[in-house]
C-alpha cells in the first residue's frame, strides 16, 4: 500500500527520488503517521507539520556524518521512520518499545537525546565544534520551534555561536505556535518576518548577483564591500537573528519540498552559522489536527475517522484549574502563570475568567518564577503551575528568588512521579530531592482530588512563604483518606499492629492496594505534608509496630524516605526499615502500572516488601 | 571632610544640589567607597563604575516608590550609601554587618534581594505588573550590565516584557566586562552601537520634533504615523532590544551626570518600556581599579595608595587551574569551558596555552553545561569548573543533557560549601543535594591539594561518566591524609575506638582539631568519594566505635549524613548517630570561620558533639 514508503530502508533511498516522488512519499508517511499514532498515542500534530522539512532534511543532507538534533524531539517521528524504524514503529512510547524522543541508544541517527526544550543549539555547538577540532566538515544541524525561542537558553547558545565562525546551520520550524498559541515579543517579531515579501529565494538572486561582482586588490575592495554590505541592506531586512550574528535566510514554505531542498543545498557546507525561518503548519494534513493542534499536540489513543478520543474524565490537573478559579473569585490577589501550557496544567478556564490576572510567559519556566517572585514582592499570590520535570529548569530561580527571600509563591507541581508513556526526560521524579533541601519551602502532596482542593484553600489563603504542592498525572485517588487538611500533620488511614507503610500523594493508594494483598496488620500513615515531617505521629507508629516502609514516586537519594531515615537514625529508632522509592536510574517510558512494578512501587512487591521485613525484622 | 556626602540623609537631599555639587558628591563618594572596601574588602570596581549612575536615578526618581532593581547586586554600594546605609558602611560583609548585595532585611530601598545574574528584568516585571494592577504608576527599573545579558533569562523576560505596554525602565550599564571581558554576539551588537554616532540626543530631538505634529483625526493620523515611523527609522538605526520591542536610547556618557538626568527625566513617566543604554568604565577614577578591573572586581582588603593586596597564596582554583593544565599537555581531547570566569576558576593559564580548547560562554550556566555534553557527545572531554552555587543554575542541563545520556563531562565545582563575605546568595552549600539524587552522577571532594590533582586525573583520563569534584574557596588543607585516590573507596585518616567522625572535603580538617581537642579516642574516616558510598568501610567504622558523627559543609538535607542514615537505617545498624551538616535555612555573610561556628561546624561545636554522643550513646 505504501508503495514509496516500503522501499524506504534508509535515507539514502530518498535522494533517488525525484520532487513528486518525495511530495507523494510525504502522503504516505502521514497516513503512516495517523494510523499509528491514533493505536499508540503521541505527538501527532507537530510531526504532520514537519512531514516535508524531515523529508527535504534527509534527501540533501547524509545522516549520521550530517547531524540533526530535534529540539525538545517530540517531532522526530518522521525522522525515525526514515531511518529504519518504520517496522518497530507500532511499539511507540510502549515499554520495551521506541521512545517518543530521539534516543542514542535506538540509532546512531539520533546524535543527541532530547526531550526538555531550547538545548538543541547548544548541543548543536558542542558537536560543531568537536567537529572543527577533529577538522571535519559535516553539517550539524539544529531543528527547533518557534515556541523553543522562548526559552532563554537559545540565546546563550546563538550568543555564543554567533559571534565565531563555527558552521552551523539552524533551522527554525515556525508554526506559530508552541504547545498553544506562541507569546512574546520574539513571537512578534516572527509575525513580522512572516508577512515580510522577501523570500529566501531574492537574497539567493542578490548574493549570486554580489558574488559576481570581483574582488579586485587593494582600496577598491573596501568600496565593493560596502557598496555589498549597502545592497544587502536594502534588500534583507536586518532580524533579530541578523543581530546576533546569523545569516537569516527565508520564510520558506515548509511544506514545500522543492523550496527547501534548493534551501538547504544552499547553505549546506555553508562556512557561517546561518539561519533558516521554515514556516509550517501544525497538524498539516490531518483535519481534526489542523482545526486543533492544541488537542493533538500530545493524544492517546484516538478514532482516526473522528479525531475523537476517550474521555479521560477528572484529573489532578482539572480539578486544580477549577479549584484555583474558585479560590480566585473570592481572593483578587491571586495571579496564575503559566510557561506555555495553559491547556495542560489546567488553566484555561482561569485564562478566561481571570484575563488580566493570568501570564503565559512562555517555554521559559526560569524567567517564570522569578516573575512570580517580583510580583510576591510586589504584594500579590503568584500561582505557577509546572511539570515537575520542567520546574527542574527554574531550580536556581525557586532556591535564590523565592526561597531565600521567603516570598510567598505557590508551586502547584503537576506530573509528579512516574508519568508514563512520554519517558525518562519527562518523569517528575526528582522533584522532593531537589525542594527539600531548600530553606523556608514546603511540601505538601494530596492523596485526592479533595485533598488537592484543601491544599491549595490553605496554600493560597492560610500560608505566607514558598509553597510546592505536587500530585500525579491523570486521576489515581486514594479512599477512605479523612477530609480537612492539618499543615504539618501525618494522617492515620489505617491502623494496623505488624507494619507501618508511610506514604505520600498516589503512593496512598498502592499502599492501601498492597495492605489489602498483605495478610497481616498493616498500618498506613499518609504524609500529606511531605516537609516538614511530622516526626511526631511518624516515630510513634514505628515504636508501636517495629516495622517501616517508606514509599514515594521519587527517587531514593535524597527523598521521603531519607528524611524518615536521618530521623529514626539521630532519635535512635530501632525498627526493620526499608525505602521504596524509584531507583537512581534513568527510567524508561511505558505505562505507570508497568514502571511502578519496575520500580517495585506496585502492590505486589510492596507485599514482598512487607514480608521480609516481618520475617528478618 | 565629606561636605556634601555627610549632609545626604535621604536621596531627597540629592534633588537639592545643582550639575556641578552632584559632580563633587560623586568625587566624595569615590574616595569613600576606595577608603571603606580598602579596609573590608568587596566589589569595588563595578561600584567605582556606577557612581554617577546611581546618583543620576536618586537625583531623578524616587525610592521607595519608585524601585531600583540591582542585578547581581554587586554594584548596590553607591545605592546604600544614599539610602541610609552609609554609617555603617564599615561594616560591609562583615559578620552581622550589612550585606555586599542589596537586601530587603536592610532597607525599604532594597526591594529584590539580588546575587545571581540576569535575574533583574523578571523581577522587575513582576513588580511592575503588580503596580499595574494596584492601578500604580511609579517607576519600576533594572539596572543591568552588558555581562547579564549573555544570561538566557534576561531574553525570557525581555521576550515577555516588550509584548506588553507595561511601563517598565531597563538599564544598561555597558562597561564592555561581565567579570572578564565579554564574549558573545550580543557584545558585539553593543560594540557596534557603541561606535554608532547617534546619541540619545539625537533620538530626543526627533521626538520632540515628531510630538509637535499634530494627530488630527481621521485618515490623515495613520498617514502621520508612517511618516513618524519613517523618521525614526532613518534617524535611529534599529537594535536587537527594538526587534524585542523596547524602545532603545543611547548610548549614554555613564560619568556625564547632567545627561543621565536629562535622560532619565525623558524615560520618567513614560508608558511603555523603555532600553537605555548607558556606557561607564569598571574601576572610574581609582588608577590602580582603572588598569586591573578584573582584580579590583571583588578582591579583599588592599592597600590604598598602591592597589596591592596580601598574596593569599595557593588556592584549590589554583591548583586545578595548574593540574588541568598538565593534563592538557599529554590529553588533546581535554577542554575547558568558563562561565565568564577564567579567572576567579583558575583558567587563565589553560586559556593561554591552549586557545583553542577553550571556551567562554559568558554568564550563561545553562547553556555551558549542554555545550559541553554536546562536545562529549562529539567525542571530547569537557571539564567545566563553575562555582557551585552557579552550577545550580544548570541543574536540569546537568541531568537532563549530562546524567540521563551518562556522557563524560567533568565537573569541577568551585566554592563549594561555606563562602564567606559573599553571603546567602553565594554559599555553596546544596551541591551534595542537588546531585546526589542524578542518575549516572559521581561526586568528589578532596581533602588536600594533592587529592584534587589525583580526582582530577582520574576524572579525566580513568572515567567515563558525569562526574563532580567539589572543593572549598581557599585552600584549607586537611593533614597526614594518605596518596593516591582510590574511586570509591573511603580513607582512614586516623583509627580509634570511641566515636567515628565521617567527614568529607574541608570538613576532614574539622574533624582533625576535634579529633585533638576531644580527648577520647576518635576515628577518623574521610570520604573522598561521597558518592557512591563505601558502605562497607563505613559500616565497619560504625560497628566498632558504635558512635558515629557525620560532618559536611553542605545542607543536612539530602546531604552526606543523609545517606549514611539510610544506609544505617535499613542495614540495621544500631548506633549513636548524628548528622553536623548546615541548617536549611538561609546563611548570612561573615569570615568562614565565623559562619562554621555558627552552624555549629567548628571544632569546638564538633566536640561538644562528641561528648554528647558519648554520654548518651
Amino acid at each position: 500500500m505504501n508503495k514509496l514508503l516500503d522501499n524506504i530502508t534508509s535515507p539514502e533511498d530518498l535522494k533517488k527520488l525525484n520532487t513528486d516522488e518525495l511530495t507523494e512519499l510525504c502522503a504516505e508517511i502521514r497516513a503512516f503517521l495517523i494510523d499509528n499514532v491514533s493505536k499508540t498515542g503521541g505527538h501527532l500534530a507537530s510531526n504532520l507539520g514537519v512531514v516535508e522539512l524531515t523529508v527535504a532534511l534527509h534527501a540533501v543532507f547524509n545522516v549520521p556524518d550530517d547531524k540533526i538534533i530535534f529540539d525538545v524531539g517530540h517531532q522526530s517521528y518522521v525522522h525515525k521512520i526514515l531511518t529504519g524504524r518504520k517496522d518497530s514503529f507500532g511499539t511507540l512510547r510502549q515499554f520495551g518499545g521506541i521512545s517518543g524522543f530521539p534516543k542514542r541508544s535506538e540509532s546512531e541517527c539520533d546524535v543527541f537525546n532530547t526531550g526538555h526544550s531550547s538545548t538543541s543549539v547548544s548541543a548543536a555547538l558542542g558537536l560543531a565544534r568537536a567537529r572543527d577540532l577533529d577538522g571535519g566538515d559535516s553539517n550539524i544541524i539544529a531543528v527547533f520551534g518557534d515556541g523553543a525561542l522562548t526559552g532563554g537558553m537559545m540565546y546563550e547558545a546563538m550568543n555564543d555561536a554567533g559571534h565565531t565562525k563555527t558552521p552551523l546551520i539552524l533551522i527554525l520550524n515556525d508554526n506559530a505556535m508552541s504547545i498553544s498559541r506562541n507569546v512574546g515579543a520574539v513571537s512578534a517579531h516572527l509575525r513580522k518576518l512572516r508577512m515580510s515579501p522577501i523570500y529566501f529565494r531574492s537574497k539567493v538572486a542578490v548574493e549570486n548577483f554580489l558574488k559576481r561582482i570581483p574582488l579586485a586588490g587593494g582600496a577598491i575592495v573596501s568600496v565593493i564591500k560596502k557598496v555589498k554590505r549597502f545592497f544587502r541592506r536594502l534588500v534583507i531586512p536586518t532580524t533579530l537573528f541578523d543581530d546576533m550574528g546569523f545569516t537569516y535566510m527565508g520564510p520558506v514554505d515548509g511544506h514545500d519540498i522543492k523550496s527547501m531542498i534548493q534551501c538547504f543545498e544552499y547553505v549546506k557546507g555553508e562556512k557561517k552559522p546561518v539561519f533558516i525561518h521554515v514556516q509550517t503548519k501544525k497538524g498539516k494534513g490531518y483535519a481534526p489536527a489542523e482545526a486543533n493542534p492544541r488537542k493533538f499536540h500530545g493524544i492517546s489513543p484516538f478514532d482516526k475517522e473522528t479525531g475523537e478520543t476517550k474521555n479521560e474524565g477528572e484529573t489532578y490537573s482539572s480539578r486544580f484549574g477549577s479549584a484555583l478559579v474558585k479560590l480566585a473569585e473570592k481572593n483578587d490577589r491571586i495571579i496564575a502563570i503559566t510557561g506555555a501550557m495553559p491547556s495542560g496544567t489546567g488553566l484555561e478556564e482561569f485564562q478566561k475568567r481571570f484575563k488580566n490576572r493570568f501570564f503565559d510567559v512562555g517555554i521559559a519556566e526560569q524567567h517564570g518564577v522569578t516573575f512570580a517572585a517580583g510580583l510576591a514582592a510586589g504584594g500579590y499570590i503568584p500561582v505557577i503551575p509546572l511539570y515537575s520535570s520542567f520546574l527542574q529548569r527554574a531550580y536556581d530561580q525557586t532556591l535564590h528568588d523565592v526561597c531565600l527571600q521567603n516570598l510567598h509563591v505557590v508551586f502547584p507541581i503537576d506530573r509528579a512521579g512516574i508519568v508514563g508513556a512520554d519517558g525518562e526526560t519527562h518523569q517528575g521524579i526528582y522533584d522532593i530531592s531537589y525542594l527539600s533541601h531548600m530553606p523556608n519551602m514546603t511540601i505538601l502532596s494530596p492523596a485526592t482530588f479533595k485533598q488537592l482542593e484543601e491544599m491549595l484553600d490553605f496554600a493560597v489563603n492560610r500560608f505566607n512563604a514558598p509553597v510546592a504542592i505536587r500530585y500525579p498525572r491523570g486521576g489515581a485517588e486514594a479512599s477512605d483518606v479523612p477530609d480537612g487538611f492539618t499543615f504539618g500533620k501525618a494522617q492515620l488511614i489505617k491502623e494496623g499492629s505488624d507494619v507501618t507503610i508511610i506514604a505520600t500523594g498516589r503512593m496512598v493508594k498502592r499502599a492501601q492496594e498492597a495492605a489489602a494483598l498483605a495478610g497481616m496488620s498493616v498500618e498506613i500513615i499518609a504524609l500529606p505534608t511531605v516537609k516538614p515531617l511530622d516526626e511526631q505521629a511518624i516515630i510513634a507508629s514505628a515504636k508501636k509496630t517495629r516495622r517501616v516502609i517508606t514509599i514515594e514516586d521519587n527517587v531514593r537519594t535524597g527523598g521521603m524516605g531519607g528524611m524518615i531515615a536521618s530521623l529514626f537514625e539521630e532519635a535512635r529508632i530501632d525498627c526493620a526499615f526499608k525505602i521504596l522509592a524509584v531507583p537512581d536510574v534513568p527510567i524508561t517510558h511505558g505505562s505507570v502500572d508497568e514502571l511502578d512494578a519496575m520500580c517495585g512501587l506496585d502492590a505486589v512487591s510492596v507485599v514482598s516488601q512487607i514480608q521480609e521485613l516481618q520475617t528478618n525484622g
